[in-house]
C-alpha cells in the first residue's frame, strides 16, 4: 500500500495496533465532538490563493523562540509512544531530529529524558510539564530537563482531572506491565491521574519561573481571556490546544479559537496550536491565521506504528511537502508571505 | 456491557423493553423533529473553558425554591413508570432520596402520591398536575399532594390536547390491563386526555393559588411572552420544556428557548429546563445560559428499565460525576462560577 | 396497515401504483432540488407557542374569496387522476365536496368539466387554466367553466414550455391510449406542450378578463415583483408555487418565497400557497405566514391511489385533524388568530 | 440507457473508461473539496424566475471577444483527450465547431495543434498555454497557435507546480506508451510538470503580449486582487477557474470566486468561468452573476468517452437545450436579460 498522505498512515495503524492501543490514542472526551471538530472546522476555511507570484525558490523554513526549523510543524506532547512502537519516544526524539524540527516530549514518556535526550542530542527538544500534587517531584523534572538541555517548558493547563473517554473506561485501560512511566518515581501509578494537583492557578506560573531560566510555553489556551492572563503572567508562548478533544468536549476546534486568542495577543507573545493536522494546507491555514507553529500529535503515533523513526519521518516529510506545495499554490514563496489576507472563513 | 454514559442505558432499555413500552417512552409527535432537536441544539453551543484555576475543591451543590440538592439535576414528570419497572415510581422516589435530588411526580403515575410518599418520605418531592375537566377532582389531587408533604405544585401547561405520537397510534398503546393510574379515581380512563380541560388559562393559576400554599411552578413555556406572563401571574419558577417534543412537534429546542426565557424573567423567579440532557455538559450549558436546574425525563427512565432504583441511581451518578468533571476542566469549582461567559453559540 | 399520517399514503402510492404513473406523478425538474427543498423549508421554520389559551372551542374555518370551507386546505390542480384512480376527478371532486373545501380542477383532467361538475354540483370547484396557441380553444374553456359553475379562474404562469422530468423521458411517460385529456379537443395530443402559448404575457390578464365574470388567480408567482404585477393587473389571488418543482429546478421552496409575496401584497389580494404541504402543522406555518389557504398536490394523489374518493377524504380528515391540533398546541383557537408571531426563522 | 443528463455521461465513462483514465479525469487535489464544492455551490444559488413574459422566441447566442457562439458554453482546456477516444482532440474539435461553440485546446494535447486545427479548420478555437522553463519553446508555441488561426491565447495561472493527486499516485498513472504530448518537444516527458516555469509573473503577460497579436486571457484568478492585476496588464479575459479542483485544495468554488471577480472587473474585461458546470441551469446562474461565458471540463470527456465526436455533441445539445429552458422558465427571452436580479444566495 502506498503511503501518499496521512490518512493512509491512520489506515495503517487501525489495522495493526492492538485494538486497546489505537483506541488509547484515537480516544477524544464523551462524544468526540471536539476531536472531531479540530479536523471539520478546517474545511469551513477556504483559501484566497494569489496567481503569478514567483515562487520558484520556496522557503518554508521559519523559527520558534529564536530556533529556526526546517518547516512549522513540530511534535505535540502525547504519552506512552511504546504502545505505538518499541523503541518509544526514542524513534521520535530521532525522527524530529533527522527532519529538524522540534519535539515536545511527554511527562508520560515511557522512555527517561535522558534516554530521549541521548537519542537526539543535539536537538530542538521541548518539555511538556504536569505539575503533581507533590511538587517536588515537579520541581525535579523540571531541573532534568532543564539539565539535559530541553529548551523550553511546556506546562498543560487543561488537565486538572482527566477527561472521559468511554472506550478506555470500556477496555480498562491501563499501560501494560512491561511499560513504565520512566519519567515518574516508582510509586506513581499509571492513570491515577489523581497525582496530578487541581489547584494549579496563574499563581504557579511564577513558582516555575522560580525554578528554571528555561522559556515557558502553556498549552490548552482557548480564550482571549486567559491569553491575556498568559501573557500578563509572563509565558513566552502559548499552544492553542484541547488536548485533541480528550478532555472538555464540545469547546471550540482549536483552528477557530486560535483567532480570537492571535487577537488578543498581539504579537506579544508566540501562538502556536496542535489538533486537527491532517495535511499540508492544514498547516498553512492556521499560519494564515496568526499561528507560528503547529504540532501533530496522532499523526506523529500513526507514523510510529507505521515504521517507527522511519515512519515518523515519512510522516513528516509528507507534511512538509503539501505543505510547501500549498504555500506554493496559494501564492507564497516563503513563511513570512502569509497572512491573514490568505484565508476566508465559510459562510456555511 | 459497561455501563459508561447514558446511551448505554438507552440501549439497553431498547433492547429489553417491550416495544410497545419502548415506543411510548421514546415517541416524539409527528417527524420527532422537536424530540431530537432537543439534543442535536446542545452541539450547537460551544464552551470557553477558562484553565489555571483552583478546582481542587468541587461543590456542585445547588438550592431550588430554597432547598439544597445534591447537584442541579432532578427527575422531570413522566408517566407509567411500571412500565419500566415492576416497583415503579416508587423506585423513582426512593433513587432521587437516595441521590438526594428532587423528583416530579406525575399525576399519571402507575403508583399513588401515598405510596411514593411513603417510598421516600422525607425527600424532596414536587407534584405534577394536569387541570382536568373535573376541576374538584383537580382540587382533590392539590390537597392530597399538600398533605403528603409534596413540596411545589408543576402545572403542565402543554396538553390541551394530547400530541400526535404516530407509533403509539400504530402500536395502539394502552397501559396494561394490571396497571392503574391509581391517583384518578377509576372511572378516569388511560388516554382519554379529554379529561384533561383545555380551556384552562392563565386566571386558573390564581385558582390553584387559592387552592394550596405550595409554590406553583407552570411547565411548557416556550417564549419570552408566556414567561412575563407567568412572573405578572405570580409563579415561583418556569419549567421551559417541549414535553421532550411529544406535543406541537417543530417548536424550538428547550436549551435554545432558554435564553429567550432567562432574558425576559430577569431572575424574577427560577427557571429550569427539561428536554435533551443526555451527559454532565449539558447540565453546565443549561446552567451557563441561566437555568437554576434541569430535569431528566426519559434517562430516568431508561435507569428504571435497566435495574430498578440502583439503576436510576446509577444514571444520576453519572450525570453527577459528568457534570462535575464539566464543569471543573470548564474552570468552575462552585455552581455559583458558571455564568454566559462559558458558552457560546456555534455559527454553525 | 394503519394510515397515520400523509407519508403511510405516499408509501402506499409509491408500492401500489404503476412505476410509470408514480414517476409521473413523483417527478420534480432536474435534479429533484425544488421538489425536495418545498419539504426541507418548513424544518427550518419553529413555532413560538403559547400556553394556557382557551382552546376549548376549535374553529378551523375560514374562506377564499368570500366563500367558507371547512379548513384552510383545498386540491390543488394536478392532471391526469385517472392514472391513480378509474374514476379520475370525479372522485376528487365527491372528496372535497365531502369534506367541503376547494378543488381545482386541471385543464389536463381525464374527466371532462362536465362530468367533473356533475359528481360535485354544489361544491366550491376552480378551474386552472393554460392559455392554448389557439386562443379560441382556450376561450371555449373559460366559458365552460363559467357555465358550469366553476368559481374562480386559476391561471398557472410557470408552464411557458414543460420542464426536464428525466423520469418520465427515461420512461417515455405518456397517458395510457383509454384515457383522454377530455377537456381538450380530440386533435390535442398529450405531452405536446408545444399547444400552450409561450408568448402570454400580463397583457393576456385583461384579455382573460374581458372573457369571464370570475375572479382570476395567477399561479406560479415566486417573487415580489410579480407578485406587485399581479396586483396591478386586477387579480383577484394569488397562488405561490414552483408546480410542486416540476418546472424550474433550484427557484425557491414555496413556503419561503411566500414571506416575499405577502410582504409585497399587502393584504391587497389573497395569497395562497402550494408545494410541500405534508402535516398539519405545515398548514400551520404558511398561514403564519401569510397565507389564506394552502392546496395539496400529490397528497391528494396519494389519497386517490389508495381508496379514491374514500382515500382522498382520508386524507384531508388527517390534515385536518393535525391542522386542529398544532393550532390547539400553539395556542389558537381561531384561524384569525394564527399570525406572524407564532413563528420564527431557524438560523440554520 | 437513454443519455438524459449530463450525469448519465459521468455514469457511463466511469464504468467503461480504464479505472486509471478515469481517476485521471475525476482527480482531486488532496480531500477533493474543492472539486466537489465546484458542484454542491450551485445548489445554494436560487433563482428569482419572473412570469408570463413572452419567451415564444428564444435567443440563446452570444459573443465572446466579439465572436458569435450559438449558447454561452465552450470547452476548457484539458489534457490527454486520447484516453478518453481514440481520435482525441480532433474529435473534440469537431464537435465544438458543429455545435458553432468555442474550443479551448490544452498544451497537453495528444494530438498536435496542426492536427486539431485541420480538423475545424474555420471553428473558434482559442489555445491553452503553459510557459515552460524553456522560454524559447513556449514562444514557438504562441507562434504556431498565431498561426494555425488560434483566436486567442489562454494562460494558465495556477500550475507553478502540479496539485497533489493522490490517486494518480496511488496508480502511477502517466500516459500510455503509444500516445504523445505532440505539442512539445521528443524530450518533454509527461507528467514532468518541472518543464513548467514556477517563476512566472505578471510581468510576463508583457513578455507574451510582445510575441503575439492574440488577445490574451488568464485563467485560474480566483481573488478580486488577482482580477484587478489581470485587468491592469491588458488582458483580455479572465477564466475564473480552480483548474477544476486539481490544484489547491480548499479554494473557493469558483461559482462564489466569480462574484468578487466580477465586482472588481467592473466590466472592463469579458469575465468567463469552469468548474462544475452540471446542467443548463449552472449556465444561467454564471451569467446571472456576470461571466459572459462558461466552459465545461470532464463533461467534455465524459462525452468524448460515451462517442467521441458525436457524443460531445450530445453533451453540448442536451446543455444548450436546458439553457434554453431554464431561460425561459426564468423569463428570459435573451442572453441580454439575464442579470443578477435572476439569483440569490440561500442564506443555509
Amino acid at each position: 500500500m502506498a503511503m501518499v498522505c496521512l490518512s493512509d498512515f491512520e489506515a495503517y495503524a487501525k489495522k495493526y495496533l492492538p485494538k486497546i492501543a489505537w483506541d488509547y490514542f484515537a480516544a477524544g472526551a464523551d462524544d468526540c465532538n471536539t476531536r472531531d471538530e479540530n479536523i471539520l472546522a478546517y474545511k469551513r476555511i477556504h483559501f484566497r490563493p494569489r496567481m503569478l507570484r514567483d515562487v520558484s525558490m520556496m522557503d518554508i523554513r521559519t523559527k520558534i523562540l529564536g530556533t529556526e526549523i526546517s518547516f512549522p510543524v513540530g511534535i505535540a506532547p502525547t504519552g506512552f509512544h511504546q504502545l505505538a512502537w518499541p523503541d518509544g519516544e526514542k524513534s521520535t526524539a530521532r525522527a524530529a531530529k533527522a527532519m529538524n524540527t522540534c519535539y515536545i516530549a511527554s511527562t508520560y514518556s515511557t522512555c527517561s529524558l535522558e534516554e530521549i535526550s541521548a537519542a537526539a542530542p543535539e536537538a530542538l527538544r521541548w518539555f511538556q510539564l504536569y505539575i503533581h500534587r507533590n511538587r517536588a517531584a515537579s520541581q525535579h523534572l523540571v531541573q532534568r530537563a532543564e539539565a539535559l538541555g530541553f529548551q523550553a517548558l511546556v506546562l498543560t493547563t487543561d488537565v486538572p482531572y482527566t477527561g472521559k473517554r468511554r472506550n478506555d473506561i470500556r477496555n480498562g485501560f491501563r499501560l501494560p506491565p512491561h511499560m513504565k512511566l520512566k519519567n515518574l518515581e516508582r510509586d506513581f501509578e499509571v492513570c491515577k491521574m489523581s497525582l496530578l494537583d487541581p489547584s494549579v492557578t496563574w499563581n504557579d506560573i511564577y513558582w516555575l519561573q522560580s525554578l528554571t531560566h528555561l522559556p515557558i510555553i502553556v498549552k490548552g489556551i482557548l480564550t482571549k481571556e486567559d491569553a491575556e492572563l498568559a501573557v500578563r503572567h509572563g509565558v513566552q508562548g502559548i499552544i492553542v490546544s484541547n488536548h485533541g478533544g480528550r478532555q472538555l468536549d464540545e469547546g471550540p476546534a482549536t483552528i477557530d479559537a486560535l483567532v480570537e486568542v492571535v487577537e488578543a495577543v498581539q504579537g506579544r507573545v508566540e501562538v502556536y496550536l496542535d489538533g486537527g493536522i491532517r495535511k499540508g494546507s492544514d498547516v498553512l491555514k492556521a499560519l494564515a491565521l496568526g499561528a507560528k507553529c503547529v504540532f501533530i500529535g496522532r499523526p506523529a503515533l500513526w507514523g510510529l506504528a507505521y515504521k517507527g523513526e522511519e515512519g515518523l519521518r515519512d510522516v513528516l516529510r509528507i507534511l512538509q511537502d503539501e505543505f510547501r506545495l500549498s504555500m506554493a499554490l496559494a501564492g507564497c514563496a516563503r513563511v513570512s508571505e502569509i497572512g491573514r489576507h490568505l484565508v476566508q472563513f465559510s459562510k456555511l
